[in-house]
């Protein structure tokens, strides 16, 4: 195929149509990402989530910078987990990196997608497939939020970078709590600022009670101040650098990429079978004008939307579920 | 059904047990909700969302206030998108809410769901239900961040608060212009602060950008000065008050509550779909092991998950699609 060819050799242009497909969730693209699926499993993937104006795009400039010096190529993918209306994070985002986009060593792209019928998750796991099988070493997928749907994003990263900012109050340390399970590294960034002292005691407190056996790789905190504090920012990206790589070998000699890889593996699984086997339905009632007659029946109280959904199981599915 | 007749006599015990059990995907949960459906349709939704840390704990308690005030009973649901590690997120709402739980007429209630195969928004709406048959005339949602997942949640609401704060930086107002076509008022929490005019005049530019025409309901922009000014605070909620119930009324002297309605009722068949198709198939694919069958083959690069999805597809519908 063609296509695969194309995108194995690193082709941009061939790349970015794909990614615009998977998008779009043009079938198309699915056939693509069955053709690229034996090669892919060689880039260590890092996922960076944290909240709205925690830094992470200065972060992740900065991460980016020191693998290129290393000489290793990178992919980034910015995903945005709004809807089309969001243009403004996406050119704000480019904007940040733009310092990376004349270097073919460095493929940026932005992710997001249409409509409320979930999807995004897939779209970012197949589009780090391509990423990987462009040849990139490294991909770095960014996501802004704490919420379930980011948690799902993160899933396809092996190794989880959660950045916080001191002074964002009582809530934010409960949704720190929610991705704990999740995080290998915390980075307290803008750590020149008031609360990094009782944001560092709190993380530590939880990892505490999390009970990590000797063996385990507890979550490191990395405290970061603000870029505007040049000497010391770039001696702590250096710092992050150096335990990113450390997590992955950590990784690696355990034998536990197996299992983040197997993680993956099953998430994508769970999605594929949302896109074959929920949403061709979905479509259907969608397109026969049905899924609006059985609104009006709800509406009307003739029926509700569990009796809706359970006659169209029994018309759609072979064996229905007891 | 006795569990029927208990809720609609507001029943508390009976409520917070089906509640539970929306929670845990417990099927009796399902039934429950087929029975109250016929008497849903009463209570003013209202959503309030925003950023962690926006002071929406704070504002709910004082739209709480007021509603009582003027004798009406009010439901509260605080869904926390996260996982169940977030124990900390629901006693923290729970303690700022405190002062309401002594009182008969307000009925308050976190909810989480486990695992990370969807079904929140489900629980959500089914929940407000179980609060709408109680006879509350008012059921407030509070949801955390401002994700795709939140936007679903909030699809529940006739009325939507979005609750932003001055000096979160580009990022949020980015996450805002997401959730823009969703908002039917905004309001500044914490209006003392600086950014404030900034904020204020960013959001009326993105207002007029989109081309609201006469008749529309365009969305007001509140400036809520932070709970310790309490003069200001308290005429503050009174006008944010006053601006639900005249979105409320707006909506139903244009026979526009209808259309919410329906968008939250298309809403809940998508995901009576999901729980009654999908669900069942991954329930039965785990539980049979093949689901790890499914990954190892991946894993080997013997098949990937696309085509792995596509043999389950073609095994248990009746007419695969196309």
């Amino acid at each position: 195929m063609e296509k695969v060819k194309k995108i194995r050799e690193g082709d941009v242009r061939t790349a970015t149509r794909v990614i615009r497909n998977l998008e779009d969730n043009i079938p198309e693209a699915k056939t693509t990402i069955k053709h690229i699926f034996p090669y892919t499993g060689k880039a260590h993937v890092i996922g960076v989530t944290g909240s709205p104006g925690a830094g992470k795009s200065t972060l992740i400039d900065s991460i980016i910078a020191s693998y290129r010096e290393k000489g290793k190529t990178v992919g980034v993918l910015l995903v945005d987990p709004t809807s089309p209306f969001t243009g403004g994070a996406i050119l704000g985002d480019r904007i940040r990196l733009q310092r990376h986009t004349e270097d073919p060593g460095v493929f940026v792209r932005s992710l997001a997608t249409r409509g409320a019928l979930g999807g995004l998750s897939k779209a970012v796991g197949d589009a780090i497939h391509v990423l990987d099988v462009m040849g990139k070493d490294v991909v770095i997928v960014e996501t802004v939020g704490t919420g379930q749907q980011e948690v799902e994003i993160i899933n396809h990263a092996h190794t989880v970078i959660v950045v916080l900012i001191p002074g964002m109050g009582d809530e934010i340390q409960a949704i720190k709590a929610g991705i704990m399970e999740i995080a290998d590294i915390f980075i307290i960034n803008k750590a020149d600022r008031e609360g990094t002292g009782k944001l560092y005691r709190d993380i530590m407190m939880m990892l505490d009670m999390a009970g990590f056996s000797k063996n385990d790789w507890r979550p490191p905190i990395l405290r970061v101040e603000s870029i505007f504090v040049p000497e010391t920012f770039k001696e702590k990206v250096k710092e992050v650098s150096e335990t990113i790589q450390r997590h992955y070998d950590y990784l690696l000699e355990r034998g536990l990429l197996g299992n983040r890889v197997r993680r993956k593996t099953l998430h994508e699984l769970n999605e594929a079978l949302r896109a074959c086997i929920l949403e061709p339905i979905l479509n259907r009632l969608v397109a026969d004008g049905e899924l609006e007659r059985m609104a009006d029946r709800c509406l009307k109280k003739e029926t509700d939307p569990y009796s809706c959904a359970e006659e169209v199981a029994a018309r759609c599915l072979k064996d229905p579920a007891a």
